[in-house]
């Protein structure tokens, strides 16, 4: 196991909800096209606003998996 | 559009309830004495604790606005 | 009160919920074995994922309390 | 001389040509309404990306100016 | 809009012009490959010397696109 | 009080005394134009060399405020 | 030459030897799906302990290849 | 004397009067209750504000001592 | 499993021999007093040199243990 | 070829007309007294204003070159 | 004079005294051998304990001349 | 002793074989100009890729010497 490689992508996740909805969207895509994610890193949490409100987040994170 | 400029304050938010919460804090007051506000950038998550639990939760804000 | 020490220590709070959650259960587990804390910084927001979904956030956090 | 303040502000500017005709937008605008702006800093260079080409840049920066 | 996920690639373009030529060098080139391409962000300008002058700039970015 | 947003600004403090002494100057002249300023963050320490001696030291601070 | 673009990924390689065991794993499993890999930067090094050894190195790389 | 072992620990030290002397009071009070202390890095000074003037500067102190 | 809150504590190994080295022996001294050590991250190589050679490298590490 | 030692020095160079123009300044002072520049990587863009406009840009840099 | 190029160099001022005292020994030391120096940052502020107080403070400083 | 002034530089050693023979290499090289060699720090690990292996290690390294 300790063998093991990974790759880390980037991928930005946005919500209306919340940091963790946000979260949870780019996981759920990622998690499409890429088998065996493991982990992710919050690198930014940002967004957009309008009318004196938070319209969505989005939020940077890094997502690893491990290679076969 | 492209030449438009933009100015970013700094502020903080807090709120007894999370950290979205803090973040629309911010906002609103923002918002109140500014206009055109379209995006933040999340700087610091801290906050207060009493007995144990959080007493509130501090978000340190990035705020966006165009000027006209 | 001026010239109070503080001591700051590392902690990673887990939890499956949220990130504030995470931060909750890292400060009540602190405040078993320490006196007086007064505050936190959050350093990072990780999590383990299993099957495209997040299965439990990790928050690091610096946390402050006063030395007698 | 060397008791003088200044403050610093974070302004963008925005440009279709080049980094440095951001940088000039963003300090033409600031000098509109401020006086004294002595120096600048670049935080961050990006930019909006349209069919394969670079649509404008927007150039982050700090502007310093003398507090009279 | 709001739930869109982006991903982000980091990479490097190089000229024997400008910082900006580089930066349309790299852009351009990840369009080739690369559908929706909506932002850039500028990681590091570096470059190579020969004999007292810049041979040529390479322009370290990341670069993000919206998933389908 | 949990609800309270503040606002934070950058100003530069110079003396030809001491760190302090510019922290000092810089938070009295913030103190004339706004109120309830609550703290301050050092930021950088830099200065202005005459003869092989500081000619007066530059201290760049965020200073924040709260907002009523 | 000096128009070339490069690619940077991410990746981490581990090995129960050492760091530089765990670089080369980590670019030996790149280098099965990617040409023309030409550097590496380490961005971390950390491990998994079991028994008060360490069990793996796992070092987190930056790993460049120029496209054709 | 080359395999010593250190640890560092974080504290904040504050002191009406200035920047040294709430390094001095974080020390004396970590020599109070740990042996060997060897080093200091100051890693932040921030402070708090009344009535437009400084009323203790915190100094954020990393301090590493030597384990028997 | 995923309520568990772990500490982080920062240590400095030092060895004659190799970066790997000093790592062990921080690990293998933090094991000594403390349970559940489950992870380190390397924070800083630096060392002592004596008459042009590597007297002994110093690795400030983070390690993290898991709290009962 | 891999085993030969670089030196790195800091230059900033100036210019009234770019950025480029600011690294070519540096770079051909620094070639008029070493040998081997080798690269550059810009550190710092900041630049003096006056009257609203960008007086000269500064470019702090990091040149490497080969010792023989 | 915007075409000047500088050279930054790095440092070490250290004092029983001040941190500014440690900056001064530096400068002092540094306008010894070199001509022009106009300006210091500082990057690090450290120091050596012995039984429980300050021995001396390290500072290490950035520091530019103007080459002619 | 405490009121030296040490300078520090910057090198980069190079090594086929590890990380400690690059650091070696280029504290050799520095010492071979520079007197009182004390200290080094390592600043960044990288490396050139032939053929899917590590070619060579690229140790970015600050060197800190005493001055008389």
């Amino acid at each position: 196991m300790s063998d093991h490689v990974y790759k880390v992508i980037e991928v930005v996740g946005s919500s209306t909800k919340s940091v963790e909805d946000g979260i949870e969207n780019a996981i759920a895509r990622a998690n499409e096209t890429i088998e065996n994610v493991e982990w992710f890193k919050t690198e930014e949490v940002r967004g957009s606003v309008m009318k004196g409100k938070v319209a969505y987040y989005q939020v940077v994170l890094k997502v690893g998996f491990r290679l076969n």
